[in-house]
């Protein structure tokens, strides 16, 4: 698609901003991988659920109990779409990079019934004769920082604004925003100082320093992990390892007093789910199966790591002056069988998981904590990850920047701090994944849109609407196509998404539906083709 | 051999080094890889050779041109000791690190009659029957920031105490400090705020983007250089690469006006001898084979390297404040085919090539430029790569540190700047490899020390040493032993090491042998170990 930046802006260099140096803290954003809404003791919903009795999190317990802790907080359904937003303070929809980037450029990591497109993956990628839908032209190359490069959205990054009114910025782990051979792929082309292990990868190729993290011979590919030679044939394990590194990346921004944001990103707790010995046998004991046991031990080394950073800023006397942001990149993986236990129920009371657009594979954990200034309890106003691009330069003290993209997001600062104005409760939050997930079909994961304004939720399924509106295949559903394609759901009433209401309220559903097919329109979504036709998918609002 | 730190300073934390802060310059250390003494259009000897003749190094020149150019400035035979004595100070002989680090720890890269004994090279590593000498007890794991690390030398690096005095520090390129799963492997270990590409490589294992540097399922291996994931699948070289995240990675102590320590090792030009394409057609074109034609378009890449980064330094406005130190770790390789050419003829008029203490092998490129203070044009004290240590601290002020290493080099900036003593002319440099290169016997590298006084060379041949001394296998030989093992040159007469002298100046032979031998003693040098006795061989004096 290689979208341009919008006219008026596409001349400008970013601006110098200016930022109150008296006022600079230090900021860590703390990002965990594929971890679920119920997946810790913390309680973010209105009550504590069956699966957060599993896992054993005092550190994450210990930063709640002074944090914001946001029960309505929203990613995107997998990884980069979120990383990006994240990263450029876009709706991924708006920048077109709604699917996770493959390692190797120019190629999409997209499914259909044939497979996966990816030479590294088995199957053409060609659509079988049952597909309605076939893959979108997205942004498959993840973001850029500088314009030009197919496949991508260009975007002033965060980092470089923090970088540029003095922070020491390092980066740890899982970057993930781009594909190998594009400036995007490099942390130090963001802004970042440091970067330790941020590559192409999506997920570690092995957890274990004894497999040197996948850099040997028989287990190498593009994932095997960089930067941590000083572990091959160790038993450290990968999160230990980032967070060791991490705290070494502290040490001159600490020494010299310059303000820092550490982007503490742990591959953890990605798939592939191997056990993290240090934590995993008392869960074996408790009677969990291995896969269980294995992730909650990946769980439990994620709380480590963040008690140990924690440790770290308190032990350097700092901690009275270093914001700290819990967060994850999209909703638990229910669709693993690694990780043991029954599919699709690891997140209730959520409906599905990572990859969805139902509440499962996008509401996801979000603690903020602002030394001296922290409302602390449950914040119930939703927010969402392109959110954290404008809250983070608030927080930084950073005013002023100009950026060569149209921001979505706005700072939620005011609703840890109660002061100033945070966004509305009602402002729509908009959801897309216009992709099929795996070669085989996962109705509630697969080709999905979806809209949150207020206590509602909209869903939209694109290949029932292009089904619908096919009239050559599906002559007589013309009538109800909005039926079939539209769901409606009251979240405050039925979190797990069970009850669809489109029925019962039909001018809330076509509200809702207005409003995601007029983002969706603007930002020129990526919409997957109809095979049928070789057209894009219809809106909802086209039904 | 895990050598113990001096006692009384064992106990002792480095302490904190004082540094005039209003004199702080900036350092750009441009360390190359097997880059020999005539390998350039730069005349570091009495005279320009024929083998200066075909390369084309116009920024070395422009270098040369404001530098001190030293004449007779030394290295270790191979890379791992060279770059270990520039981090301690210390002699190779008296680290105990005398051979290349392997990628594996506790792993020696030693070679005998019967291959190496790498598990990832050929053979068993056995002595066979017509090795006279075994592989020696060394410190095959490298230097260590920590005690306590098996077959390592525990020392504190120059870089810490360059980031203890408030330098930024940065690492592009070829460590090769120390094996993997140690350590001392990290360069953040050793006092870098920064690291791009360093591991335990000794060499890359691919040159081209093209082929990701190496890291492709079917090239992977140890050597697969890390952190260039923005240019695989791309024709940027190697050298290119490193260069841009070298200039990157200025950019914050530059705005930040923090000074800065850049340490910018080349892989080039080790083998794999593969052509930098930007420059080899002209050599092509010039009738030179393709080994030689390769060989000089990585040296003009080198070249190319170094102009870029002294045009950054001019366009930010600092070339007035950064001092500038160019050097090669050890001698241009004479031993390798994919060079062209004929072989033990590349570095003349100096005898032999990189791995042996004839001078192809250990004297070196070396210009220093210190804005404002240089004394321009070529100097011919003799100096040696563990000078680099505290000749470094003196350029950044920084005095009164303490390590818990006894140093062995000397401050040459009073060479630079004509202010202050330099070293004594006349001091002893130790040259040390009690190590067999290869698999075939290669008599001019394997198994020799030296000692260099003035413009006296004593090379001692430790196998023909142990052949002599060992009464059993050569009752005969007895008395002629030290006349069989050790030659005397007269380097100012003599520079190609073409007319032993020995038996012409006995008494001159025996000081510096006495003085070798002295020095290797109290170093508790490794020494091989005669295969036919077990003991290890004799030092010279013991003859």
């Amino acid at each position: 698609m290689n979208k341009k930046p919008l006219a008026g802006l596409a001349a400008l260099l970013p601006l110098a901003a200016c930022s109150d140096k008296a006022q600079q803290p230090n900021i860590v954003f703390f990002l965990v991988d594929d971890f679920g809404w119920v997946d810790s003791s913390v309680q973010y919903g209105e009550e504590l659920y069956p699966n957060n009795l599993r896992f054993n999190t005092p550190n994450m317990q210990r930063l709640s109990e002074r944090s914001t802790v946001f029960g309505n907080a929203y990613a995107c359904a997998v990884s980069t779409p979120t990383r990006t937003s994240i990263m450029t303070g876009m709706n991924a929809a708006h920048t077109g990079i709604t699917n996770w980037t493959s390692a190797v450029r120019d190629t999409p990591s997209d499914a259909t019934g044939g497979g996966f497109w990816m030479a590294e993956h088995s199957g053409s990628g060609d659509a079988l004769a049952g597909d309605v839908l076939s893959r979108p032209d997205w942004n498959m190359n993840g973001i850029s920082p500088v314009p030009g490069v197919p496949y991508t959205q260009y975007a002033n990054s965060l980092v470089q604004f923090l970088k540029d009114a003095g922070y020491f910025t390092i980066h740890v782990g899982k970057a993930h925003w781009a594909s190998a051979g594009t400036p995007g792929v490099n942390p130090y082309n963001h802004g970042f100082c440091v970067n330790i292990a941020g590559t192409m990868a999506g997920m570690p190729r092995d957890y274990s320093g004894m497999q040197n993290y996948g850099n040997t011979k028989e287990r190498w590919n593009d994932f095997a992990v960089q930067n941590l030679v000083e572990y091959y044939g160790t038993e450290t394990h990968l999160t230990e390892a980032l967070t060791q590194e991490a705290l070494k990346a502290l040490d001159y921004p600490v020494k010299h007093k310059q303000p820092f944001y550490l982007y503490l990103a742990s591959y953890a707790t990605h798939t592939p789910i191997q056990p993290d010995e240090r934590f995993a046998q008392k869960y074996r004991d408790a009677g969990m199966d291995e896969g269980q046991a294995a992730y909650a031990s990946l769980v439990e080394g994620v709380d480590c790591s963040l008690g140990q950073v924690l440790d770290y800023l308190e032990e350097k006397g700092i901690a009275d002056n270093t914001i700290v942001i819990f967060m994850t990149d999209n909703g638990g993986n229910s669709e693993n069988k690694q990780k043991g236990g029954v599919l699709h129920t690891q997140n209730l009371p959520l409906r599905e998981g990572k990859g969805s657009c139902y509440e499962g594979g996008i509401r996801v954990p979000l603690m903020i904590y602002v030394p001296g200034k922290t409302k602390v309890g449950r914040c119930d106003i939703p927010v969402i990850c392109e959110d954290m691009f404008p809250t983070i330069l608030d927080m930084a003290g950073v005013r002023g920047y100009e950026t060569v993209q149209e921001l979505d997001g706005q700072s939620i600062l005011p609703l840890v701090t109660g002061r100033g104005e945070g966004p509305d409760p009602e402002r729509p939050l908009v959801f897309h994944y216009p992709h099929k997930w795996k070669p085989y079909d996962l109705e509630d994961i697969d080709f999905l849109s979806a809209v949150r304004i207020g206590d509602w939720k909209l869903v939209y399924r694109i290949s029932e609407g292009a089904r619908s509106a096919n009239d050559r295949l599906y002559p007589d559903s013309r009538n109800t196509a909005r039926a079939a394609a539209v769901e409606l759901y009251n979240l405050k009433e039925d979190i797990g998404e069970t009850r669809n209401v489109a029925a019962d309220y039909p001018e809330t559903a076509a509200r809702l539906a207005d409003t995601l097919s007029a983002r969706l329109r603007r930002w020129n979504a990526p919409m997957p083709v109809v095979v049928a036709t070789g057209k894009t998918a219809p809106l909802p609002d086209e039904l």
